[in-house]
């Protein structure tokens, strides 16, 4: 049996029993999707997914960045080179490779997605081994040939209430047109991630913000026409279902400068290529910014802050971006927020969603910030910390000083559109697991443990991101 | 039933038998409370508490912090703005608010405490609801008016054998030499807190020194004068009972200047407006001299570090201090601690006591440096951490590099007098279930668990506070 | 029953159950050492031990520096002054002293290492307390006078496959030279410890640098004269089975400077007394000088970073190095490392091994880039996190993200021979406990827990190190 149905669930077995009892009252809950980075095209195209690999294994960080720490290089797994030359091409000498290192990933989330995945999608039994190898791609390339495994399909078969993608200002917003055409009832919605337009060290800066000037008509040269530019390309993206805006900071810098102050700044940035200090500075200033306009418009502000990006070098030369070398570093949130939340964070209607992947920060400075303030509220287990240790420590960590209601359920956060009910499952039982331990130790009572394991897996969600 | 007799201890049979065997024989064991924030009003004038709302809500910055971070705004709550304009003033009104928001604490050490609360001494056995409110109200105001609910009753009733409160050098303490003069024989001693006039950045500083010299007749102008005033103080706080001292820094930084350099900072922090860093170094270096006073006179030195006070400014202007917006932050003590040390870390009549609110320092800093130093011992889980997870994390983090004899029991820190019991109760339950899974995992003798239940409960308290 | 044979698994019947059949396949595997402190001159000259305090008291920093928490000098242990003053003598009253205190050692590795080497070492079954102190020194002393509890014979006992002594560059590895011509079997091997002549602010360094030239016959007054010295005497380590490297620096810093960057560096700290920031970047760049000779000669490469040596300035003075006042400090990898590992991190025939310090990297930054990069591996938890829940917090806080296979198995890192079993007992049920958890858990299969157990106890080690 690939999963088991007490997966997860408290070893002892009264714990256990609660968790069964919770659990089945939340596991069929339609899904919320408010954060991740599934493409648009699938489902406005609802064309076949291709082969296993290139399903599976070559879009997917998380599993390369395992086969590459172990020796495999990524030509081999099929990973494009930024200069052309020669990957492996065929998917199932891919596929093959990936098998016989399956036991790296013993122990890890991606294991747990992808075991799920195997059994409930295409009905395998038996773990993945090189043995079994062709089989697996055999029949896992079959099944994507069938309507059955259409996008849309899927989409329904996951019980998917909304997904949001995330697009940056420069993104026509195509596909989403093309779905809104389509008649189709599944609810896909775009975010507002204007990183490209936002930071100044973001490759293309400035032609970003001449070609933002195009999309929108305003004239990004100057600070009140950039301001106006995201506000009309926020409402833009509001048309096309968009709840939230999204920001991938190095760090959770925020600022408030005077009108003078942060114009002065934006000419320096939007001129000259910007010093390290200036970049900090200005992508600190928009968080702020963004926040003021999440105030006129209601959309939820997302910061998602402290990865090191592209940290091996060489790799990065070769590969590109997301190649699985992107590291987490310790990251400040008490002085770093306080000019954000000094000027907005006493707002009733204002809502700021904090991530981070510096765990420290969660009973240290998250969980007070956001026990406190009425804007601030707690992002689940990000990225690395997706997967049930990283989740039940959230858990720990926040709870006693957040409580439950400071946070906002579950995000999925993933391009890989086969691992979403799977990632959502593991959400849910954790958090089944962690709400049983409470009853057991008679910390909550049952009706109330089944109360928040609903709030958790849907409620929380969809109020927070208003879908 | 609103509080279970196994709450808080391991879920698995045999590991709770231990724990139930080594709580029924601490259960009971007279409260030592050597830190907390009580008001000897209260023991002196022994009158009546007012209704539930101005007990429980209006002081209490854990139950209003929840509250006002889920968008119940502070006036409602009968919290007192600094202009003194309009708030709630019905308490029954305030009372059904708290009431219909109670499920915000489901998993929060508030929730435990008011439970037990409303458990022991109202004989409460449904948990508090909209629907329940006023006959809450009514019970807990009726009981109140009885002499069994007056401040020395409960003080008998709650088995406490000696309490501390917090002074500060320019508190007259009246209340003590009201009880004093008595003839009461319940125990409260003062303990000296003199950020008032130690902390440069402390409103009215400057005044404060003057007042500091008049009360001690003084010559407060000058740096031996000063610390002459502080010897007296300490030796007219100990005459009511105090054995300790206590400091509520930004940070651990100690210092260790030269006389003259003493003399002249002193100069710069007492004539002018003290420069951040100054007001940092005078701190720093009055720890290092009011080690050198414990030295002389045996009290026992408390350092409480690293919240960042007061974070929500606009909240500070309306309502000022201690409206649950101080934010902790990183802390260093490796190289805060070591002028201070290098001093006296040696000395073996010296007792220094440091709380964290930075978790990531147990392990890393302060078990190593507590279980080293023969004048350092470890303060228990503070604050935000006063709950079973962080009392856990606490000695998992602690126990295998200082064991336990170089820490000093629990401190319930609270100024919620009727939660008293519930605190020292959650503190013996989560050591006991502690105890247990070492002795269930074999690490420890059953024989030895008992007797290190006993020192944690009460002996290690009376022990490093002299009590 | 001095040590349960249950000690250590889950407390739940079926998770223990799955403990209990996953260690009995490991238990009796052979110990790979790959790290440690022991004296070569022990196996060298296979001498008896001296007495039980000399063997377990006095050289044993775990023990003392607990003891001297507790207020027991240093000299009633008899712990050699530097000015040779008189301390105590007799190795009975120095035991008696450590008997008396033993429940301070209560919940700490030291206190289960201790019982385990009692119980199976010596056939103890009662706790040594003041009452039986005397004949546990009688039963110990009269052993090692025996030909059994001869270093050799102990090695054999001990199934040491292998096991890795440290020596600094200076030494003449005599010792290792008399093994090798002893004709005995037992396979002990040197690793090159160079700190004396890489920290510039190591005791005597430029005196060092001098000696270096000597022993190798290169000109150490120059940098390419003073590379050449390093790669001949790793060669000349080699010939005495050394398969690694280990640096003990402050920090995990590296750098990469240009050829004369590095030569002017060189020039600098050869010369002159070096500043703190030459000190520093010399370490750096010589990290990245040791990993560029590893890919020429294999040689694993070991960074123990984060100690803040020495804290306790007055002990330091009187007792020197090593006497329990190394305390763990911050440490950052992810910018520290990146100069290395920009050069080397995608060396496929390179190994790296980092340990910490500071446990709050293990989540946020070890495992990222361990999960990442093919040089780096994680060394297990060491020095104060040796023990059951460092280990545990180990293994939960690395695995999600990097797997079992980018860590190396275990390492005792003692110069307690007599405690090298307990402790690889201890890290075998450690990690049996927790794949436990995880095959309980549903997380894992059982057949592939019994493959990992055996990896994490006896392969890992030996591949990681070539030994």
């Amino acid at each position: 049996m690939l999963i088991h149905p007490d997966r997860l669930f408290p070893v002892e077995p009264a714990a256990r029993e609660v968790a069964r009892r919770l659990y089945v009252e939340i596991r069929d809950l339609p899904i919320i999707s408010p954060h991740g980075h599934t493409d648009p095209r699938w489902y406005a195209e609802n064309e076949p997914f291709p082969d296993p690999a290139t399903l599976f294994v070559i879009p997917d960080h998380y599993i390369f960045r395992m086969l590459y720490s172990q020796g495999v290089r990524l030509e081999d797994l099929g990973i494009p080179l930024k200069d052309g030359s020669a990957v492996e091409r065929d998917p199932r000498t891919i596929w093959r490779r990936f098998a016989a290192h399956y036991h790296f990933f013993r122990g890890t989330p991606t294991r747990a997605w992808l075991d799920h995945t195997f059994a409930t999608l295409f009905g395998f039994t038996e773990r993945l081994t090189s043995a079994n190898a062709d089989a697996y791609y055999d029949r896992i390339d079959e099944a994507l040939r069938t309507p059955e495994f259409l996008p849309r399909a899927l989409f329904e078969r996951f019980r998917i209430e909304a997904i949001a993608t995330t697009e940056s200002p420069l993104d026509s917003l195509k596909h989403h047109e093309t779905l809104r055409q389509s008649g189709w009832k599944g609810r896909v919605v775009t975010a507002y991630r204007p990183d490209p337009v936002v930071d100044p060290e973001f490759e293309c800066f400035r032609q970003n913000l001449a070609r933002f000037g195009e999309i929108t008509g305003c004239d990004t040269s100057t600070w009140s026409g950039y301001l106006e530019a995201h506000r009309k390309r926020r409402a833009f993206f509001r048309e096309y279902g968009a709840t939230s805006t999204d920001h991938g900071h190095p760090t959770a810098q925020t600022a408030n400068l005077s009108q003078a102050d942060a114009e002065a700044l934006f000419r320096r940035v939007s001129t000259e290529s910007a010093s390290p200090e200036d970049g900090e500075l200005f992508r600190a200033q928009m968080l702020t910014e963004m926040a003021a306009m999440s105030v006129e418009d209601g959309m939820v502000l997302q910061i998602h802050p402290g990865s090191f990006r592209n940290h091996n070098e060489a790799l990065f030369r070769r590969f590109g971006r997301d190649m699985g070398a992107d590291i987490p570093s310790q990251t400040d949130y008490v002085r770093a927020l306080k000019p954000l939340l000094d000027r907005f964070g006493n707002e009733p209607n204002l809502t700021v969603i904090v991530f981070t992947l510096d765990e420290t920060s969660y009973s240290r400075e998250l969980a007070p910030l956001a026990g406190h303030y009425p804007a601030l509220k707690l992002g689940p287990a990000w990225w690395f910390f997706d997967a049930p240790e990283g989740m039940r420590r959230f858990r720990e960590l926040t709870t006693e000083t957040a409580g439950f209601y400071n946070t906002v359920g579950f995000n999925d956060d993933t391009r890989a559109y086969l691992s979403i009910p799977a990632r959502h499952d593991v959400a849910r039982r954790v958090d089944c697991a962690y709400l049983a331990n409470l009853v057991a130790t008679h910390r909550l009572d049952e009706d109330e443990a089944h109360e928040v394991a609903y709030d958790l897996a849907y409620r929380l969600a969809k109020e927070a991101y208003k879908l």
